[in-house]
Order: C-alpha cells, then structure tokens, then sequence
C-alpha cells in the first residue's frame, strides 16, 4: 500500500512551492494535479505518471468521485501519490472530501500545507492584513452558497472581521460590493483586487466598495483574490491621488 | 543601495521553507532572523551576517525601532538584505511597520509570503479549514487587545466565522474558552489545541470550548495554534471516544 500526499502548490509562481513539495514531486510515481498549477511545477514530477484533474473557470469539470477513486487506485499500486492543489489543500481545496475518502479505503494520508492566495495577494500589494490597533482578524472567505445556505453568513463573517480576503469572488465583485454595502458596510471602505498573484501577469488595483460597484469591469484572465479592509486606506489612498485607476479585472468567475 | 525582502521562514519545519526564501537566504548579505524561526533555517544563509532580532514568550525583545534603523542601514552597505519572519510575513508579523520605515527611508522592498501557522495546524489535524455546506469562512485573529482596543471586536469576528484560529493565545486558552461561552459559542463547539505544528515535538488535542474552560493546562514548550469550529467536530468525536485526552497544552503565551 502505498501512501497519498495532499500537496499545496503555492499561488502560482513556481519558487513558491515548498522545499517537501518539490522533494515530494521528485519522488512521486503518480500526480494529480489541479489545472491551475503552474507547468513548471508539474513539470518537477520527473519520474510521475501525471493526471491532470483540474476545473478552471467551469470548463474542464473532473468529478469529484473520479478523483476519489483514481487516488484510492493510485496508492494500492504505487508507493507515492501526490494530489497536488493550488495554494493550500485546507483552504477551499475539498480536501476534507478526498481525505474522508482515503480513510474510508484505509489508505495513509499526509497533507503538506502551502502558501495560500491571500498571502500572496498581501505579499503583492505589500499591505500586511493585520496590524496593531487597526486590524486583529483577517477573514478567508467565499461568498458562493450552497443549497441550503444562508448568503447571510458569509456577509455576518465579512462584517465582523477587520480585513476580509475573498476567494472565488471574481464574477461577482461588483454584487458583493453592493452586498456589503447593503449589509453596512461604509461605501469609502478600501478595496484590492489581485488577479494572478505572483505570475508575470499579475495585476492589482486599488478601489474603494462603491469604486467597485460602480466599475466597468473587463474579463479577468486569471484567479482574483478581493481584499476589503481599513488595512488598505493608505495604499488605496495613493494609488487613487497618483492616477486614475482602471478597474480592468475581476469580471469572470 | 540594496534591497531588502521581506520573506516569510513557514510554520517551523525547515523543508516548509518556499524555494524563493531559500535561494534569497543563499543569496543574503545580512540576514535578520525571528528567534523562532529554524537554526537549520537560518543556516542556508551561508554568505551573511545573521542578527538575531526575536521576540520569544517576552524573554528577548529587541525594539522594533533597532529592527528598522538596522534593515535601512543594512540596505544601504549591502546588496540583499533578508529579513526573515516565522510564518508569512503579513499575518500578524509587525510587517506594516518594517514595510513603512523602509517607504520612508527610499529602500526598495520585496515581501515573499509564506506557509502561516493555520495552514501547518490544519495539515497537523487533517481537517480542512473549510468545507462546502459547514464552512465558507475561516478567520485568523489573536485576542491580544492594545490600549484603546475593544476586545468585543475579536470575540465579534469569532462569533461570525465559521471556522476561527487564535494565533497568539496560549497563556489564555482557559478564558478565551469562557469568553466564547459568555458570548454565545455553543459549549459543545469542537475545539483543537497543536503545539509546534510541524516539528518534531507537534502535539495535537481535541476538546470542546468546555472541556478547554475546565481543563488543567501545563506549560507549552512551543507556539500553540488554537482552532474553533464545526469542521473539527468528527476528529473531536473519534478523539474523544478512542482515548481519554490530555490536555496538556496552551497554558504559556
């Protein structure tokens, strides 16, 4: 029996990448790899069968289930599995789903954290999401429902929070700026949108909840991280006096 | 003049380290280094003048202000100037204010994220932070209050969070029990403690807010994570039927 190893591919650049992910990718027999993981980095898995089960933007859906038994498979035949994810497995990655299924076939597991979106987009925009007497909480959050949820919840969490990070917000930016307008929030907050963080692409802006409701917004062509906070008054604060901002991104889910 | 970077060390395991950190620590002229972050760490900067700039459980504390005066002059006689952080650099790292005096002084500056200590407590416990249908949010937020600051503020953002981790909270892990009780936390809420998250000493307990409140705690030899919410439910269930739990954690800050 051999072993599976949920692996976090860090935001996108590949040096990003943990030094035990790289080992891990050396020595894999087989790799599943979400679509969004950079090239390079798949490419480290030298010796890998390689599987590409990614969903991007709607238009390659693996289900979930196939991924499930295709790691189950993979560990009863090889010695090292690696599912590889963006960022980090334990934030909106369903790894709970692939790990639940693992143990339910009595297969060992080991998950190997990674850099997450919202880092990255921090480290981009060099505001850090917290800071003494201005923010004590950072909130990592998606404002896609389920059936059966409550919009209301994320919108309570959003709220609460000093510094909100949005994951999966792209498509709806302008609808949540709204929302958290409606739900109180000051129209003159500060926001950043991030598209492709740590990429040669990488794109940010700065706006505030009511520049964002009101934006023409183009397609974006990457993942975008929405940042919202008193955090990023004085950033927003400069980029807004120094030039007019186009709100190019965050248009495509 | 230099520039200085901004890196983030990861959680506490040396290979959790980013392959960008490691090859800026090679590259580094001068490193300055958080008393907790890895000697082995520490060590792949093998050009550099190391200074050791930690603050530990209150033992050693070196002013911010000597932090700042030596990374502006550092930045001035040398090429790569490495200033390296436990965790990522922007949660709870000080970092906006390395980042402002750096501004001030003309010196160009980098931030290179990392893998925080929520990711590593999370890949510890194998319970993903988030889950479709349990939780769409997960907070970061220490209960330190400054002077002026309202503690309802991060009991507000606990409350509203779906999954919450309390970075900072050793020494105070009984009362932060009772604070969430008192405003509303369900006492049968999961709840788990990781010391040393991914180093050899990690240690991991599950409980309930009221099995914590009601603990006796022993002194953590290491920085301890705690973390809140539904998603830790099933873990807390089997840990708490298999074994009778110790929790002999969290009481030191």
């Amino acid at each position: 029996m051999g072993k599976v190893y949920l692996v976090g591919a860090g935001p996108g650049a590949p040096d990003l990448l943990t030094l035990r992910a790289a080992r891990l990718l050396e020595e894999a027999d087989l790799v599943l790899h979400d679509a969004l993981v950079h090239p390079d980095t798949v490419a480290l898995a030298k010796r890998a069968r390689l599987v590409n089960v990614g969903k991007r933007f709607g238009k390659v859906s693996t289900e979930q289930r196939f991924i499930h038994r295709t790691l189950v498979e993979a560990a009863r035949t090889h010695a090292v599995v690696v599912r590889l994810k963006g960022g980090d497995p334990m934030i909106f990655g369903r790894a709970q789903e692939e790990l639940d299924a693992l143990a339910a076939a009595g297969i060992e597991c080991e998950v190997v954290p990674g850099v997450t979106a919202a880092l990255a987009a921090a480290a981009a925009l060099r505001v850090s999401l917290t800071r003494r007497g201005v923010a004590r909480s950072v909130t990592f959050l998606t404002p896609r429902v389920g059936e059966g949820e409550s919009p209301s919840r994320w919108l309570a969490a959003a709220l609460a929070s000093d510094s909100v990070v949005l994951y999966m917000a792209a498509g709806a930016a302008r609808e949540i700026a709204q929302a958290l307008i409606d739900a109180g929030k000051a129209a003159c907050t500060p926001v950043a949108l991030v598209e492709s963080a740590t990429l040669a692409q990488e794109r940010t802006v700065f706006t505030t909840l009511a520049g964002l409701r009101d934006a023409e917004l183009a397609r974006a062509d990457g993942p975008v991280v929405m940042l919202v906070g008193e955090v990023f008054r004085e950033s927003a604060n400069v980029a807004l006096a120094t030039k007019s901002v186009a709100i190019g991104i965050a248009s495509e889910g």
